[in-house]
């Protein structure tokens, strides 16, 4: 039967039918909203077990995005999901590179993907930047090689790929480096999932 | 360990390891590239027992495709994620009002979604018209009212919003209806799900 709610109402409903589904299940208080955002996008609830947090990741996010950092995307859909009304009052702009003839050229001509070139693009941006990589693990690939050699220090990095091939090694590389990430474990993601994470980041500053 | 494989072989290797994931699973021939590309996207193999065609819901929408219908998103991002060049090249454009100005004033002074408006607005386009709902279940409620009515005989709709509230519900009037359909069963779905949907359909036709 069609429960009758108003507009305004459905996302709240939404988030207690979630909370009420995850029953007992307890989730550190800065990463809650941000984890029932990922499972209200997807209706997954592996996405309670699968999402990992580096240390303080949410506050040095939070931190960022006050400052009006910017946001790189690995696929036009990540940054239409993007609330830009929100990250533009705090002074940042969602860039997303792919389609850019660019990168579509270099990309072909040294035989790498386009998301390669991306992040390299990205990588010249000058100011600070937060990764959301929802489709591409060679884009999370190229950016964990940056940080290697120093030419790439990322204010936060959403490594929420998805698929079947060096999806979850990609992942893993990121863990591993020294820098603020959220992680989606495993073959799941999205630019669904990358974009409910920086919208539950920017819903903690304003709404 | 990282695989090293060219960009261009990376997605035929990913439909490989669905293949061999999915082993004996047999389904039926024209809505198995469908169901594999939903798989690819999300890597959720739900998909393989959610997804439900009306009979001849592919011929019918291929038919469609290439007489150059158009399309409606209930999201930006389902609209960010359809492959225009294919579309367009077939003489079908993509939709989305769900932005539109005046689908927002009206949305307010009715204390309705602004999907139910989206929804008014299509049904007034004068071409054949696919549905790709992947996010509002009030969407797809309107779709099937306007069926009801007559107002509105879409060439296919694929009903798979996603979430908790009125999604089930909507999906299955949906599937009474007597157009041709492809649904997600039960709350998972997503924009990223539609476009795939859609996608899958349009590589059938080219690539």
């Amino acid at each position: 039967m069609i429960e009758n709610i108003k507009p305004m109402d459905i996302e709240k409903r939404s988030f207690e039918i979630i909370t009420e589904i995850l029953g007992d299940r307890k989730f550190p208080e800065e990463q809650e909203s941000i984890i029932k955002r990922v499972i209200h996008t997807s209706a997954d609830f592996d996405y309670a077990d699968n999402l990992k947090f580096s240390p303080n990741a949410v506050e040095k996010a939070l931190e960022a995005l006050r400052s009006g950092c910017d946001i790189v995307t690995d696929t036009n859909m990540a940054k239409a999901g993007i609330n830009k009304t929100i990250l533009g009052s705090l002074g940042g702009e969602v860039h997303c590179f792919m389609a850019d003839p660019d990168v579509a050229k270099e990309a072909k001509e040294r035989g790498v993907t386009r998301a390669i070139v991306s992040m390299e693009k990205a990588a010249k941006l000058e100011k600070p930047v937060i990764f959301a990589i929802g489709n591409a693990p060679t884009a999370l690939i190229r950016i964990h090689e940056m940080i290697g050699t120093g030419e790439l220090k990322p204010a936060l990095v959403v490594g929420v790929p998805v698929g079947f091939v060096n999806v979850v090694e990609s992942k893993e590389l990121i863990m591993v480096d020294d820098i603020p990430y959220i992680v989606a474990k495993g073959r799941k993601g999205g630019s669904n999932v990358a974009a409910a994470i920086i919208n539950a980041l920017l819903y903690k500053i304003k709404r």
